[in-house]
């Protein structure tokens, strides 16, 4: 089944950075096997593919949600404004409300939603993670299920070390699925005895697959290992040997030359979270600093509680106007770099730059198309800035992940929205997310 | 004819912020009659009236931008991360290209947008402004057409007294106007003598329409006062006379606290633009001492050029990121207080208040009703966090003003876009805006 998607503008994203304005993409099954300018499209690429009309949209590679907690859908916009939300709102109701059913039902809404909005790749970090894999395969997203990990336990285990073997069961199931897979993800660099992070890293390590964990994040943590141990996070990390080219850090706002250095020479990566981080008064990552040193850094939007919406194009937008205010300079961190690390750059964090985050033939054919007929798209000189500066969720036309198309005129095709708001809907009633609705009523 | 919405969360605004959940509003042609609980919506109050219902939607007030230029549509995009944008792009292009036929043109399609995005009542600011004026009127918007005047001349004036003159008899002409009025806008506190400054307010203050300008935005506006007088913008234009109740400075990134005291003593009002200013690296202008000293401050996108989408909601989730950010306070700039800068403050800055921007018996019927069924709107716990962290302009499902709907099933009622963007897109053919779309093709 070949297919061909003609009279776009294609962001190939590929080494050269090449668009084809007009152009097209042609993908058999899952893989990309060409794209090029319009004039090249022959007939004999066209013979026997189906034909897609992009009609002057943006034709881009799907993009990577690096870090989100996908079975936090329930706590969206709850206790945003809160002072303490984490512990008045998030631990408590986590402990009594998170159940296995909840997290896939919150999994597979929350993919509908990062589907809707172009994103085809996601790190998620949560509990039961083998519900959550499962939502994901049968969403048809691409996905890695990162088994959260916590020493003094969480609604799925009260033992980490129960965790982490459930996590390498998982990772085991998954090994050689062709969109899922899994990981063992620490929940925080203090939050997690030594021994538990050096247990972690052992088996993510041995199957290369993410070792991702919250990194210098929060003041406690930042004061904790100031006080214990006279280090930075980063620092703690490397002297227990969990600092590696696997390691894929979540947040990193508190970071210093010395530990972006570490960073670079293990080669180890960063999930930066802007909307999250901002939202939460923070401060903004030195991502500027970590782009200097070609570190890996992709975007992330944190759980639904702390960014709301699971969206790249939102983050994409608030990367923009943070880093360029922080820096100064109008012209830092122009529209092309933010595209790079909510696609290629993300996907290659992830470790995953040589499946997705660019349209070139032998890829996969995760793709997404912005439609440009809408009123904030008009008009469309660069596509990088039309991505970065005026598009928003609601532009995505259509998008494929491995070449299955899963999202058609804006709506889900294999699934359909209301019926993922329902069974979730059904399922918090009768649980404190419910008493919490009442609350306007 | 009598309308009433029911089923929905209606967030009234008004001054004891009551939230009616579920609710219902009923208005008559173009005024709110009655807003309240649907417990109390009687078949009294139904007979006769035609009825929506609201589905569980949000009904907010109409949101305001108070700082936009909507002839720029042409521009949007272009030069997003060059330098010198204003020198390499705008100015030269706005004066070979821009005449009275593109200002009506882009006036209609950013009307259109606008509307589209939940926005009732703009504050516009550029050059042929009867043209933007009427372009207003026939969409149906609340607006104020600002007439720009420059020392130096522009696009349609060469001489600021007689784009003054074009200014005053604009005011006339539109002074019983339910929906439209204009005012003089000087380009900024730099760009113009101190005499067409005078000439300008002495005129705006008359007719009680704001005087509105571009103040404390630019470094080389901060260089030039501190050099030439000794003062900062705001002092200079208080030496001059023309810091008043009707003032509506723009941006007011760069303020001293005497400068705050000094609007807050003169009672003039502030456009906050958080999207254009941070994106142009020029910093967050000091929102939370204004509202300490309740100087009336509104919501702006600035122009398609700077701020790109002209769309509040946009803006709202910028305010609350950059400024809990900036004051290191998760809980600082609370959802509440953002909705309130796009509704009522930002009708009581554009000098609206008794009009527009609650919902209250007596007001103008200005509503938008925003759906709660699209991805990023699950669950609403509160809609003041709805709306500032999960909405999108998308999730804007119809918009009244003075009663008359220009917006049902997210579509434009009076006219289409593909219509408005066509015209546009005829009128940029053969321009050099043409000639740069070409560069990516």
């Amino acid at each position: 089944m070949r297919t061909v998607i003609k009279n776009v503008i294609v962001v190939t994203m590929n080494e050269a950075r090449e668009i084809f304005s007009p152009g097209y993409l042609l993908f058999e099954h899952d893989t990309i096997i060409a794209a090029g300018p319009m004039k090249e499209l022959t007939e004999e690429i066209l013979a026997g593919a189906s034909q897609i009309d992009g009609k002057q949209g943006i034709l881009m590679p799907g993009m990577v949600n690096l870090h989100t907690h996908m079975g936090m859908i329930p706590f969206r916009g709850l206790g945003d404004d809160c002072k303490d939300r984490l512990r008045v709102f998030l631990i408590p109701m986590e402990n009594k409300a998170m159940d296995e059913e909840m997290v896939y039902l919150s999994t597979r809404y929350a993919a509908g939603e990062m589907l809707l909005s172009g994103v085809t790749s996601v790190l998620d970090m949560y509990y039961y993670e083998e519900e959550a894999a499962r939502a994901m395969d049968e969403m048809g997203i691409r996905g890695i299920a990162g088994q959260t990990v916590m020493d003094e336990g969480a609604c799925d285990f009260s033992d980490p070390y129960e965790a982490i073997s459930y996590g390498e069961r998982l990772i085991k199931k998954y090994h050689s699925h062709p969109r899922i897979s899994a990981c063992i993800a620490p929940h925080g660099t203090s939050t997690c005895s030594s021994e538990v992070l050096k247990a972690a890293y052992s088996i993510d390590s041995s199957y290369e697959v993410p070792f991702t964990l919250h990194t210098a994040e929060m003041d406690y943590e930042m004061d904790f290992f100031e006080k214990e141990y006279s280090m930075t996070p980063a620092e703690y990390l490397d002297s227990i040997g969990v600092l590696g080219k696997d390691t894929l850090a979540a947040h990193c706002i508190h970071m210093t030359g010395k530990d972006l250095d570490l960073f670079k020479e293990r080669g180890a990566r960063v999930a930066h979270c802007i909307g999250s981080n901002t939202k939460a008064a923070k401060g903004v990552a030195p991502v500027t600093e970590m782009l200097k040193r070609n570190i890996p850094v992709g975007l992330g939007t944190d759980g639904p509680a702390s960014g709301n919406t699971l969206d790249i194009l939102t983050q994409m937008k608030l990367c923009a106007d943070f880093h360029k205010n922080e820096t100064k300079d109008r012209s830092a961190f122009p529209a092309e770099i933010i595209v790079s690390l909510a696609t290629i750059e993300g996907a290659r964090a992830m470790g995953l730059h040589l499946v997705t985050g660019s349209l070139e033939p032998g890829k996969q054919a995760d793709l997404v198309l912005i439609e440009t007929q809408s009123a904030n798209m008009f008009p469309v000189y660069d596509p990088y800035s039309a991505l970065v500066y005026s598009a928003n969720p609601s532009n995505v036309e259509a998008v494929f992940v491995a070449g299955e198309c899963l999202v058609k005129d804006k709506k889900l095709v294999k699934t359909d929205l209301d019926g993922l708001r329902n069974q979730l809907f059904q399922k918090m009633k009768g649980t404190d997310f419910q008493k919490h609705m009442g609350k306007t009523e």
